[in-house]
């Protein structure tokens, strides 16, 4: 895919337009200048990375996309998807610090051991992946710490700050899983449960935890699970997991495991840490101070698997400044893809009134569903929350601190935008 | 190792000497000349094997060496080194179908993934293993059909109608696996109680059952299992598992995993069906027609894990002649390892008698035990019957057909071996 301008895509779709913007608020030069003095450029920690995404850990490459740039593509370019990565994205670990498609010598030698608790692993390369029929997936990538940040209101957590740009909307091409699985006829053991999906990456220090990854077989998302080797019609980039990751569709991203190099059906999840003692959501609501970490078990809390439902507003932003009159509302919305989104519920009057936005026919379970509202206002300070609801009756709590959780994941709380009418 | 010429070995090691021996049965030279034109020669399957080698099955280079070789060395030479291989070694597994080292190349690019119920999967490469500290192992290799055509007295079974000759005593270096595993760091899973073990040979047909084996963790042999990069001094030729090969010292050839390509620690064993459907001995003793390979379950029978007890004659043979005097028999025994092998007797009146043999101080426990007696002896037709005993009381039976089996393994039975007294 051509890297997008920025300029000729907000021609091309008349977003900005489209929301009436008249102000984007931003740092001030002067300031902006100095910040970029001190503080490493996306760019130069991930090659390819555009300078306006927010890096939150240079180190591991950890960085977010301004919702300025988020909203400005239906689906969202490499160079602005966000990035979470686990282990240093220097010396051992600078072969995946670009946006750059893996090298035909890397796809060439890369191999997947597919096996486990089976009759008959398999080998497989990428030229036997790329020789199968291929289906499109359209989906939400999500760090399962977005919007941490809004946590700490109530108490900081470890983590990154994620606002809301820990996310992207992407085309993903690959091998459909579950039809790969059978048709390599491992035969499972009676025992198997799992998949568990491991990929290249390695702790940088011995005894540190191997991010892998396990997700039962039951869960409903693997049937629209793929091996993906393109991403936005590209090769994907290696930043991204090229030259193959596990895509999950509605799963957190952790879950989508990068530079796939081997897939295990077990009996047991794995006991990695980053499985077993972190990403992992309490099943009861849990105070600050009361509930750590460590408290986490396997018994008491779940895994970050499917997202939690959550919508967003893209314009106004927050301390945007919009002409009076009818003023347009746009945003998306996503859940984990299990049940259809019904609503999108928007309220001008901090949650005493909402009404239903429009909800655009989706790409597909997993994308992004984009909404819209129109709503006459005057002059002023407004606030715009946004909340959407699934056939299940899954929805956005109006205070999305009851889900604090100490490590700060599956923020899904309503959004809640302040801007101005001119 | 240079290839050992069997004269210079005979006048090196006074063996023919020291058996007495006049005369070696064989096939007529006219008889001999036929099968060689019908038979391909063990050196036209596998590359190396010499012509006196026994074919068992050309397709799958099965074939056993005949104690006349077998017992010339101590240490048993890969030119005359048994071979079990479970898929044909023509076509896709024609790589391995030679005694010779594996290619450069081949060692460069091989790569073992450590993992499965694991923190932290781990690769490792030959350079890996070589890197590390070498320990030497010196044990026997036997496949757990060896001797299987003495139970066809009882009735037929499926497999190749090894005699003594599916086994050979070697020297194996390479790392020492409990110490690799712990030095991984891999951060076992509190259920991990198995290690399974997949070699690079697949089944030349979709849906055949691979042969993956999987090792409970609390096997005592494990403790002395390495994974060998040489057998006797040099690289592991190709066709006995080379670049590198699971050696559980004590444990049945078919455990002892070649071309390893991964070790998962595991919390079920493989439903491969080589591993839970054959290479199976019931619980009990069990009659021909009532009981078939079909019956056999996880709940009636074990794996063909360690050695049953053994011990077989060199010398006299089976038909030779002997001088008479002081006769001179010899041979070797061996275990599981677990415990030591405490007595071989031998028996000269078909069993009603036994006087103890000397038994040789042996290499380890997992090597053969050479051991010796001498008898005077009238001229005549003679039986010599050979017995192990070890440290737990087990032993041979002495009706060696009751523990036959469906699958025709573990043949333990007391040697009896019918000779001339001149």
């Amino acid at each position: 895919m051509r890297p997008i301008d920025r300029r000729s895509f907000l021609q091309l779709t008349g977003a900005a337009g489209a929301a009436g913007l008249i102000r984007v608020p931003g740092l001030p030069s002067a300031l902006r200048a100095a910040h970029a003095a001190e503080a490493p450029s996306a760019g130069s920690i991930i090659h390819g990375k555009r300078p306006e995404m927010i890096v939150h850990n240079a180190k591991l490459g950890v960085m977010e996309t301004p919702l300025q740039a988020l909203r400005e593509s239906h689906f969202t370019p490499k160079e602005y998807l966000y990035n979470r990565t686990h282990f240093p994205v220097d010396g051992a670990g600078a072969w995946v610090a670009t946006t750059d498609a893996p090298s035909r010598e890397r796809v060439d030698q890369w191999e997947i051991l597919v096996g486990g608790l089976v009759q008959r692993p398999k080998s497989l390369r990428i030229a036997d992946l790329a020789g199968m029929p291929q289906v499109e997936r359209r989906s939400v990538m999500q760090c399962a710490g977005n919007g941490r940040s809004y946590y700490w209101a109530e108490a900081k957590t470890p983590g990154s700050g994620w606002k809301h740009g820990g996310m992207g909307n992407l085309r993903w091409e690959g091998v459909p899983l579950r039809a790969l699985l059978d048709g390599l006829e491992l035969g499972p053991s009676e025992h198997v449960r799992f998949l568990t999906a491991n990929g290249k990456d390695v702790p940088p220090v011995a005894g540190g935890a191997d991010l892998v990854k396990s997700i039962p077989l039951a869960a409903p998302q693997l049937d629209d699970a793929i091996l993906a080797l393109k991403m936005n019609g590209e090769p994907i980039p290696l930043i991204h997991g090229g030259p193959v990751r596990l895509i999950v569709p509605g799963f957190y991203g952790n879950m989508n495991v990068k530079w796939v190099t081997d897939l295990m059906l077990m009996a047991e999840p794995t006991p990695s840490a980053l499985m077993q003692k972190t990403y992992r959501m309490p099943h009861r609501q849990v105070q600050p101070g009361k509930f750590t970490t460590q408290d986490l078990t396997r018994q008491n809390s779940d895994p970050t698997y499917g997202f939690a439902i959550m919508s967003v507003v893209f314009a106004p932003l927050a301390g945007e400044t919009v002409r009076g009159g009818n003023v347009p509302f746009r945003g998306v919305a996503w859940n984990d893809g299990v049940v259809p989104i019904t609503e999108v519920r928007v309220s001008l009057d901090q949650g005493r009134t909402w009404r239903a936005a429009e909800i655009d026919e989706p790409d597909g379970p997993y994308a992004w569903h984009p909404w819209q509202l129109q709503a006459s206002l005057p002059p002023g300070s407004h606030e715009v929350w946004v909340r959407a609801i699934d056939a299940w009756g899954r929805s956005q709590p109006i205070d999305g601190l009851t889900t604090w959780n100490p490590g700060g994941w599956d923020w899904h709380g309503v959004d809640r935008v302040s801007f101005q009418v001119a």
